[in-house]
């Protein structure tokens, strides 16, 4: 890292000494054209800021966990579900993901959608829903047409 | 507040349901046109997330403390001491405040310096230097000349 008080952003939403990292190391959580970009993270800090990316019509894996998501919108729209709440986004937005939420986050066809995600270093990992999970979000008119969404 | 899940943001750096604080509570600590929004902050989050706005030509207090800062650059430009480093800043470089760093962050004279912090929930209180630590920063010519700046 050449200085570890300053890493200066790079044009299309990168950083200095960032690495670009797949969404997740895990191969079975589906999910659509996401990048993650680690911005702070240190044994000194309880918190993790990460930069997420969601190319247009791509989404985020639906999951749930009990920590918590900070979330501040940078760029882009779309929209997200939490809980059983779809809500529309757009910059600078904040969405808080609460305990064992389902959530997921879709961007918008025509541009991408970056967030910040301020998390607890240490957590839970993410649970997929079950079929019969799924089906009960499903009952949901509005939550239906956001998981089937283009 | 309205929906706990969703806060909008509203244009020029508010939110909906988050209040305009002061920057200190404190009368006694040097500081120049600064206010802070806390965008999230819960018992069952480790971190916190501020967002500080320094208006044109103002400072925030030189101070240094054990927590770690976190810091995105949101809009504006600026420089900000970290240790003995001046360094430029501008939208969305980032900023790490390692433990008991001497830190200031200084608005340019034509434009707010609005900045995201992350820290600890829990942390200690910061510490102003006494006349000899700032006369030791200031045998540094250019730190000198950024904490006497216009």
């Amino acid at each position: 890292m050449t200085n570890p008080i300053l890493r200066k952003a790079i044009d299309g939403f990168r950083w200095e000494d960032v690495e670009m990292r797949a969404y997740k190391d895990e191969a079975t959580a589906p999910f659509r054209s996401v990048t993650r970009q680690v911005l702070a993270s240190a044994p000194d800090l309880s918190g993790e800021l990460r930069y997420f990316e969601v190319a247009p019509g791509g989404w985020t894996t639906l999951e749930r966990h009990q920590h918590v998501h900070a979330v501040t919108i940078l760029r882009g729209h779309g929209r997200a579900l939490v809980g059983d709440q779809v809500i529309e986004i757009g910059p600078l937005d904040l969405v808080t993901v609460p305990a064992w939420s389902w959530h997921q986050f879709r961007a918008a066809a025509d541009k991408p959608l970056g967030f910040l995600c301020m998390v607890d270093a240490t957590r839970d990992r993410p649970q997929l829903p079950t079929a019969e999970e799924r089906a009960a979000l499903e009952t949901l008119p509005d939550v239906a047409a956001f998981l089937n969404g283009p």
